[in-house]
């Protein structure tokens, strides 16, 4: 028996940041599965609940919760440590999930709503990759705006400079990777704003910041790194304390 | 007087690419300058003129195309000439688009649609910027999904490896850039498959090409680069017989 699978990129959390594409797509979806990550958990469930309330004209759909396998810190380990990780991580999740598939009625569609695009630093292709392995499955993947898209159109700037490039990477090997060649440096899953140990050698980058970027706490800053940097400390710790969490993007573009 | 001006990201020509967000600011604009290239001008307004036909409500908008300056072959000329070309050609431009916002009603809204996102490769936010230093302009972005995120999500392929890094290039950049620690190298405005330049050199690249990604003409190809760049270049030559033109992209992943 073929499962079809939908992965559905689903942009930043607003209904309006949905394409008709991921609509349609959701309206094929009988269950949603949703890994439930504790902390965050009931928000991001809400959410997801409240974008299928708008968004499915059917009465079918469920959403159902996967308890997520314990993870340990990240921020002491080394890049090997940090994949070997992430990888027995995934294998725990996707013997969850065939599990919970198998069960399901036959011809029952799966779906998956990942925040942002699937494409970008998400692990839901990985894993149904993962699952196809070990059951028959017809995935279709649709794409969704990403944090990137909506801190760049918020900012209202273009990511390349004319002809040049964008490098998009993780806080965690920002510093490593940094070279002015690389023209915009795009930069997410920084929870440590690694941006600061630039500001010496680079004070002139200009940075383009956002937390929350299209949701109602959105928090932006542009300027020069070294003038700014202090202020974007302080936006993001006051998001983070109202919130109980903070998500931030952040673009490093050379100056001309 | 201020002039509302909207950029609206739409996709890549289907209305199901576009968002909830878009629509809606689709609905406010009065007016939708469109450049006239010339060539595939007819097709491309057609798909503009249908987009809004189907998206918006009310009966009030009007496109309105604008003779685009002439402009040289790009082939032949260095870095330097063609970062030059291109900012004389946007300021004839620039002039157009003020000479025509001037003229409209007060109050009117201009929107401009871009395909894909504003953000990635394309000149409109840069447009508008210029022609803020002359007229007082209140400008919004709504970004759009990009034929780099439709590749992804078509050949269901999250872009980064597992905290890898994505770079997004130019043909014209592609060989002097390439390098594996670059991580996913996706290349945009290649008219020339340049990738054909690392085959020798790199032939165990993965590559997932695509041409005319989420239209009805989509042809996706992917494999070892030493082994599809042939198929590659004899379906890409397809396309462009069939439809006169072709706009591919395509991502290099270095093998694990």
């Amino acid at each position: 028996m073929t499962r079809k699978i939908r992965i559905i990129g689903v942009g930043l959390g607003a209904p309006r940041h949905v394409t008709g594409e991921a609509v349609e797509a959701m309206n094929e979806v009988d269950v949603f599965l949703v890994p439930d990550k504790g902390e965050r958990k009931s928000e991001l469930l809400d959410l997801r609940r409240a974008l299928c309330a708008e968004l499915i004209e059917n009465d079918r759909w469920q959403l159902r919760t996967i308890a997520d396998p314990e993870r340990g810190p990240d921020s002491e380990r080394d890049a090997r440590q940090y994949r070997e990780g992430v990888a027995a991580w995934h294998a725990a999740r996707v013997s969850a999930y065939v599990d919970v598939i198998k069960a399901l009625p036959p011809g029952a569609t799966v779906g998956f709503l990942v925040w942002g695009d699937p494409a970008f630093y998400d692990s839901t292709i990985r894993m149904v990759d993962r699952i196809a392995e070990r059951i028959d499955v017809e995935m279709r993947v649709i794409a969704g705006i990403s944090a990137i898209q909506v801190l760049a159109a918020e900012h209202r700037i273009p990511l390349n400079a004319i002809g040049g490039p964008v490098h998009i990477t993780t806080g965690r090997a920002l510093i490593e990777q940094w070279r002015r060649d690389l023209g915009t440096v795009v930069v997410m899953l920084d929870g440590h704003l690694r941006c600061r140990e630039l500001v010496a050698e680079h004070p002139d980058l200009q940075i383009y910041w956002g937390a929350c970027v299209g949701m109602p706490q959105q928090a932006l800053v542009a300027g020069r790194l070294g003038d700014v940097i202090d202020e974007i400390t302080r936006v993001r710790r006051r998001v983070r304390d109202d919130l109980g969490w903070v998500m931030d993007v952040y673009a490093l573009v050379p100056p001309e």
